[in-house]
């Protein structure tokens, strides 16, 4: 989180552009000459996401700090397509990026412990470690209590790496669970202070713990309440764009200093060609890529002013 | 669930084996042909445990109906890992054993529904239709309310699948947000009213649903409360052997035909061999799984009795 939220400050961009390449979302002359060489399979499409994240990393990576790899839309195509996560969260970190996989993933203990390790930390094989997603960040949910969190704090705490857990996503159905009342309390409440106990156990940096919160850009209000209620929490906000939030909305997220959010956007930027950009030219798609981040860039940074390190 | 029940009445066994094939557990006898081969890569650890799950699966498959892969332990070995639980999944599909996924995945619409055709549905490449994990089964965590589970339900009801949503879990911090109160009832009480719910949108075979329960064989006196509330939702217990629960613990989860549950053994059955067999003589390490698969079987029926469809 110290890292992540370093480069916040130097590129001034609390951004993070979500990689959910799906083949729906990738221009067709990229498309096309893998399936040319590769018929129609999960290698091909696994090509063809990748080629289609590097182009996309190489106009972003001097916008925006962070990139997000959803693991859905890359199991979607096998485990040819967790080799093109792989091999994108290796590219983005050449490229002096954050990458934080988008896994909510969960489990007891032991189990816990084998994700945390495939995804933020090593794995062990005979005498040789090596790393099996190469994330910085990982997202968890916290249905399990603590003992499905504590192996992911260890990592955090010595591996330089963060954790997002799910508190308000920002789905219409969030609220079925996530809202109702324990004692005084909503569900996401208890999971905030559960959060912020569990960044206890990890060093502050900057006032924020490595375990973070995802709180949804469309409860602006709940992310005005959450931000007073998880000081110590640095916040993954999603449903920016696409999912109807926009730079208003996010406001709330951020401490005074413009510290404490990152916003995410993954159609809104990678699909943001499809409507200028007709099928014979998507050549010239990565201009309005690249237009999309700096636009929310700008959005966000004239509501919340300069980003400052206190 | 329709084939799953079939099966196990047919097999007389309300037994699953999961696959948790960490490299730490398989014999080295194993291990060392490909470490031999491929170096300490994550390629020869994909191979170890496809041999290893295979070896297994050739002597379990006519003692219990069902596989069930944690996606952690093969995570752990980065992409590689997740080809050999595509192949081990295939491999017991040839054997006629149900394949359950358990990746506890959640997330909102759009992405959940990638997760969905990624684990027991298709993904759609160019004009062609293929499966990227072949489940039959997929574990979900409902946090995230209707708008997670819906994209499941479709490809349950059309194509035959099942879920189990975690209710509550085998862990011991489970109780953490589990057991608080919400109004008259606790947090996994209000999560198996929902499962209930969610189970209306699919066809009821034998008496129960295609969308399941986790609940965990070490809270006996919950699986005997949640088997009265939830009717119409078959069990997954984790929990039986390493991490304690027996099966006295685990008669509550039946119903009165000894139907309504499935047990899971991992470690119990897969490390069964480990304080037999001495390292310089593993090749005789499948008497001992077999072994233990019959002796669970065995443990069990004596306690429920014949299996019957009503």
């Amino acid at each position: 989180m110290k890292r992540l939220i370093e480069k916040i400050v130097e590129m001034q961009s609390p951004i993070v552009v979500g990689l959910d390449s799906l083949l729906d979302y990738i221009p067709d002359h990229i498309k096309e000459e893998h399936f040319k060489k590769l018929g129609y399979s999960f290698d091909a499409a696994s090509s063809s996401i990748l080629q289609f994240n590097k182009e996309i990393i190489d106009v972003i990576y001097n916008i925006v700090p962070a990139v997000k790899l959803q693991a859905a839309y890359y199991e979607l195509y096998s485990w040819q397509g967790m080799k093109a996560l792989v091999e994108t969260a290796e590219y983005a970190k050449s490229k002096g990026m954050i990458v934080m996989i988008d896994g909510k993933r969960n489990d007891i203990g032991s189990t816990m412990e084998a994700y945390a390790k495939a995804h933020i930390g090593e794995t062990t094989i005979g005498n040789e470690k090596m790393s099996a997603f190469s994330g910085d960040i990982l997202t968890v949910n916290g249905y399990l209590g603590s003992d499905g969190i504590k192996p992911l704090l260890d990592i955090c705490q010595n591996g330089d790496k963060g954790i997002f857990v799910l508190v308000k996503t920002s789905n219409p159905s969030s609220g079925e669970l996530q809202d109702k009342q324990i004692e005084s309390k909503t569900v996401y409440e208890t999971m905030g202070e559960m959060c912020e106990e569990w960044g206890k156990q990890t060093a502050l940096h900057y006032g924020y713990s490595s375990v973070g919160a995802v709180v949804g850009a469309t409860y602006p209000e709940q992310l005005v309440e959450m931000r007073k209620k998880m000081p110590h929490s640095f916040f993954l906000v999603p449903g920016y764009g696409a999912q109807g939030g926009g730079a208003k909305d996010v406001v709330g997220a951020f401490d005074k200093n413009g510290l404490g959010a990152i916003i995410n956007n993954s159609r809104g930027i990678i699909n943001s060609w499809k409507s200028h950009v007709t099928s014979s030219d998507t050549n010239t798609y990565l201009k309005y890529v690249k237009e999309a981040a700096l636009k929310m860039q700008e959005a966000i940074l004239s509501e919340i002013g300069e980003i400052k390190i206190k």
